[in-house]
């Protein structure tokens, strides 16, 4: 449709890569692309963290499930929401910070989530390839010790860049009969998604050469049985997000 | 530095729109661009809603503030999180749903968000502008009423869409010295933030000749000073969120 539609929609998890350094002016023209993202009543509720320490990458690494790639990337930055400085700001202009509302973690995740996008819609321009890594929240409050993250800072995912040694097929998605609607939400259309969970089953053998072979529902549900993450609430309440 | 970084970082929230359609192929592309988006565990816990019908605008632009440019623009999608629909693939497969965990919550914001910053990209490399709408969270039951939404189904923004009629100056962001680090956080940079307080002053004098001359400080202080949407986390729990 036109070149950055097509980018967009071109879009696959990178995770092996070449040896070859990210150049530091891409870099920073990629996390700039953050930096222009919307925010929440201009707020900008959130921080980047580049780690370059192969040590700490290892750490980690392992902390997010023993993701490797994070250790082999080129470049492994963490988003972070971030209301520390807005309670800084507020402190400053003697304004009482109640930073402790669910509302205000909602807007630091989606401030993060929409630099985050930038960044890596920017990366995918200059031909670099990446992953997103929520595994950090695995071990979310080591990763916060690690970066030595204040009150009101808390690390949502990483994501990991480097210019791409694969080629990965796209991983298919739900079809826009499923995820689009009009005037208001429809009840799932069940012929889509069965067409849908034989797509992702072809998708699985053909990725895996046959060693996987489930299908999206499959796959979802097993993903889905036991605990998510059960620390998430407590670990952010001692961050001081009450989450009232 | 390249055609993407470039569209990317010129973004500015356009509210104002020329009276000329979205051709229906642009904005299928431009959806099609979110749904290529990257997600977590390739959950998709999203769904689009396009709201067409006039009077629904008006309400919701009610709703949000009283916020005009909902009914003027061209196109009004909203962004939900969506856990509902694999709910419902558990359930297929008979895997206990628990949903109500903080970290599902999170998972679905963030996928909404990343789906929407892809849509807006691809908006504006099709020479159209938008905006974010959190205000729909003001009164978000009702909009969850209007837009029928099951359980786990939950309103996170808005975005209006449409070809500029106006062509604002660039809102100035925090440096990166303040939103980036490396290896570790940083405490924040008076010196930086005061003088981004400055360009923040001059930024509101010029663009509203004079009437606003608030600094960053000053204007964030004042956004926080009070209750921040106290309703979101009854309202969540209403959805099925225990948010536990």
């Amino acid at each position: 449709m036109n070149n950055v539609s097509e980018l967009i929609k071109s879009h696959r998890s990178i995770r092996k890569y070449l040896d070859k350094e990210i150049e530091e002016d891409i870099l920073m023209d990629i996390l700039e692309a953050g930096r222009w993202a919307p925010s929440s009543s201009h707020l900008q509720a959130y921080h980047v963290i580049r780690i370059k320490d192969p040590e700490k990458r290892k750490v980690i690494a392992a902390y997010a499930g023993d993701q490797k790639y994070i250790e082999s990337c080129k470049e492994f930055v963490i988003f972070c929401g971030d209301l520390s400085r807005i309670k800084h700001v507020c402190e400053e202009e003697d304004v009482k910070f109640d930073g402790a509302y669910l509302e205000l973690f909602l807007i630091a995740s989606i401030d993060a989530s929409l630099v985050a996008q930038n960044v890596l819609t920017a990366a995918e321009s200059h031909g670099l390839g990446g992953v997103y890594i929520g595994g950090i929240r695995n071990e979310i409050d080591k990763v916060d010790k690690l970066l030595q993250l204040p009150d009101f800072v808390v690390p949502l995912f990483g994501m990991c860049l480097g210019y791409p040694d694969q080629d990965p097929i796209k991983k298919p998605r739900l079809p826009m009969s499923i995820v689009y609607s009009e005037e208001t939400y429809n009840e799932i259309d069940q012929d889509a998604l069965d067409k849908y969970n034989d797509i992702v089953k072809s998708y699985y053998i053909t990725r895996t050469k046959g060693k996987l072979n489930h299908n999206w529902s499959e796959y979802t549900s097993e993903r889905l049985d036991g605990e998510s993450r059960p620390h998430m609430l407590s670990y952010l309440k001692s961050k001081g997000f009450a989450i009232k």
